[in-house]
């Protein structure tokens, strides 16, 4: 048996078979995702643990679901039949934070604000900043690829990942890549671990790159009467060279509802509202935020200004964060994660829009426009089954819709379940056939998460 | 026959049998490193031509060993028994700048100064920029994930490559990765292959992503006299947490072999000279080049400034690039390429004087020392088969010190032939494994650079 054999390696306070606790454990924040109650949960503390069980799980020929802390957006941490879920939340430390080589080694569930407060204490900074910062792990960073605000200047997860300690398909532990600043010595394998969704290993240790403090940002806001115009404002920006810190877009769908639920007194006088920032040091961050207010006004901004008011700049970029919570507490909500070229983010938003009235679903929109990446929000009132079938085929004309305009079917969030037949279009045969060699390869006995990202038929 | 399937399939003119000029497209710059001579060269002018090339050669189970210029170290072009090399001498195109997303589309053959030149044209820059950057390629840039100068601040080439065409060891054509500024659609296969060394695939294609133009740079100089005090240096300036766009070390050796070639009128009164670089705009840059400045003067500099004439300053730099040639010029030269923690690039320094005295060996030394990438050149003279085996023997010394030090075998330069019994060394044998896997995975008949970077056992 399965549980006896995992009885067995690990102490005993590692299992978890309460069917309540289970049932917490069974799938993240996907709505929609099929999921199932997992076989058992296990907790591990250690790198050896994690090995013990992928070891019991090749014999016994168990799917291991891996997890962090659940905030996935695409399904990847659901629960599959007979399947043990693996949670990282017990390996949560900050081994090391090392100043001198800019670096630090994390367990796979040290959450992701923890580690960048641990940085400023060195005066470091860890950049990658999705919106469930407050929650979500490094260890589920990686696996997704996480991106986030700052990403329009300072990249993703992948640009911070030097090396990682993963338990492989084969039950193996192994190092990958690097503590060096450099190096090319074989195949980049912790880059293919990066944004694999758990099916190619478990990570247990994670070595990232960090980055000097920087200088304090400028907020510059401004409101439009359209997405498309706001669009227009982010693609003059790009135009005149001006990469910001940060450049998000918010509608007044979210701002209404983060009021609703925390009363933060915020504006929804305009359709959209345009967040920039800008973190170069001195006068070059003066020009840069008098460059983005001019072209916001000359694409039709109603209103544009840089904020004198470090609070009410904060909120703006709380009430960001909080747009996915807040729209959920109204019903469920499928959210989007489509990037598409930045020149045709006008295009895209306008199809968005034509893709709401069209299935007659309430569509809200959060972007980092900057980097292309739009979350339409599509929510459906509670207990609405025609609304989900309806929500349901604005989203695939939304991801149809950016592939056709040369954009990806995920930018952040990552593939899980959601995506797979956005995937199977965006790759074609031939790739998606080089992923199953790779995934055969890697997980020759198909145990690491399967059915996540993309169909798997093991070669056993 | 190889060839008559060949003819039928291509223009006459992309097929090369004359012997004298099969003969300089044998091997690249990697002395020491075995080769043959090729069974045929091609120098296809299209994606369609690899493609036809690489399937005929999976007709006759025929290795393709794919080049360049040849301007590697490592001897990854090396013919190998039997072969087709592929020249992409002739893909040369850069088929699009565009200023909009900041990207570049060219082909495999683009010369490295070549797009950095056009993307300068539209105010865009290009950063990767290793020594061989006048003649090396992107494509070769990218098989061998090739470094520079500007990697201490601005990355490694695989942080701008975006997406790849590439012929795969099926013989698909296929394209990875993306042009979008974001993207996690399934695995990260245009990283993988990135660094690769022709192993996994055929590149026909590249998409790069470009950065805004940067400052003037300011040039900062140091003399010092031990290469373990100019280590020092460096490490304070990272600890004082400047990042300098450049932090170069150049030896006494280096600096007259370039002189007695170039006659640059360059001084060598000391035994090891930093060259330092900032690119902050305005007051920062000043404050940076005046920080390198004074960690210069407390490591013992006996002499340090602000460059105040960009000419000499100029002629520094370029006196580090034409240091492998120029030493060259007096004999067979290894070139080494280990890297290791920052922190610990003072005793590399000690243990590389050590490795020259105890198998009494020339040993120069130019290295990106912010990166704590180190290359060692270990020059010997014309027909002294004795120097040679001391020389051998001093490179692998060289080796297992940089990984007893925690650092890779390579930081840029790439595994090829020479290094891979340090590569074997570095890894162990679990991730080797799963290189082979992989490798088995997308050339499942072994017929891409068989025997560069692991030795390979195709699995059919």
């Amino acid at each position: 048996m399965l549980i006896d054999d995992l009885q067995a390696v690990l102490p005993p306070e590692v299992l978890v078979r309460d069917p309540d606790v289970l049932r917490g454990f069974a799938h993240d924040e996907a709505e929609w995702a099929p999921w199932t109650l997992p076989e058992v949960v296990v907790r591990p503390r250690s790198a050896e643990h994690v090995q013990a069980v992928v070891r019991v799980c090749l014999k016994h020929g168990t799917p291991v679901v891996t997890r962090g802390a659940g905030t996935g957006l695409s399904g990847g941490a659901n629960a599959v039949a007979g399947c043990v879920v693996l949670v990282t939340d017990r390996m949560t430390a900050i081994h090391e934070i090392d100043p001198v080589e800019r670096l630090a080694v994390v367990g796979p569930g040290a959450v992701n604000d923890d580690l960048r407060t641990a940085a400023g204490e060195h005066g470091l900074w860890y950049p990658p900043d999705p919106a469930s910062s407050p929650w979500s792990t490094i260890g589920g960073n990686v696996a997704t690829n996480a991106g986030g605000v700052c990403c329009v200047k300072y990249g993703v997860t992948r640009d911070y990942v030097l090396g990682l300690q993963v338990v492989t398909g084969t039950g193996e532990l192994v190092r990958l890549g690097r503590r060096t600043a450099k190096g090319v010595a074989g195949y980049d394998l912790a880059g293919l671990m990066v944004g694999s969704e758990g099916t190619l290993g478990v990570i247990t240790e994670i070595t990232v790159r960090l980055r000097g403090k920087r200088a304090p940002e400028r907020t510059v806001a401004g409101y439009f009467d359209s997405t498309v115009a706001a669009g227009e404002a982010a693609a003059a920006i790009r135009a005149a060279g001006v990469v910001p810190s940060a450049l998000e877009l918010v509608d007044r769908h979210c701002l209404l509802a983060v009021d609703e639920w925390k009363n933060m007194g915020l504006s929804a006088d305009a359709e959209v509202v345009l967040l920039g920032r800008s973190d170069a040091p001195g006068a070059a961050g003066e020009h840069e935020a008098a460059v983005m207010v001019e072209c916001f006004e000359k694409a039709g901004a109603t209103w544009a200004a840089q904020s004198t008011d470090q609070e009410e700049a904060d909120a703006l970029f709380a009430a960001r964060r909080l747009a996915y919570p807040a729209l959920e507490r109204l019903g469920p909500v499928l959210t989007e994660d489509v990037c598409v070229p930045t020149h045709l983010v006008p295009e895209m938003l306008a199809r968005i829009d034509l893709a709401a009235k069209r299935h007659n679903t309430h569509i809200a929109n959060v972007a980092h426009i900057g980097d292309g990446n739009l979350h339409p929000l599509l929510s459906t009132p509670i207990g609405d089954e025609d609304a989900r079938r309806r929500a349901q085929a604005a989203f695939d004309d939304i991801v149809a819709d950016a592939l056709a305009l040369g954009g990806t079917v995920t930018g952040e969030h990552g593939v899980g379940l959601l995506k797979r037949p956005g995937l199977e279009n965006e790759l074609g045969p031939a790739v998606l056939a080089m992923h199953q060699a790779v995934k055969n390869a890697l997980d020759p006995h198909g145990i690491l998460n399967p059915g996540k990202v993309f169909a798997f038929h093991s070669v056993e």
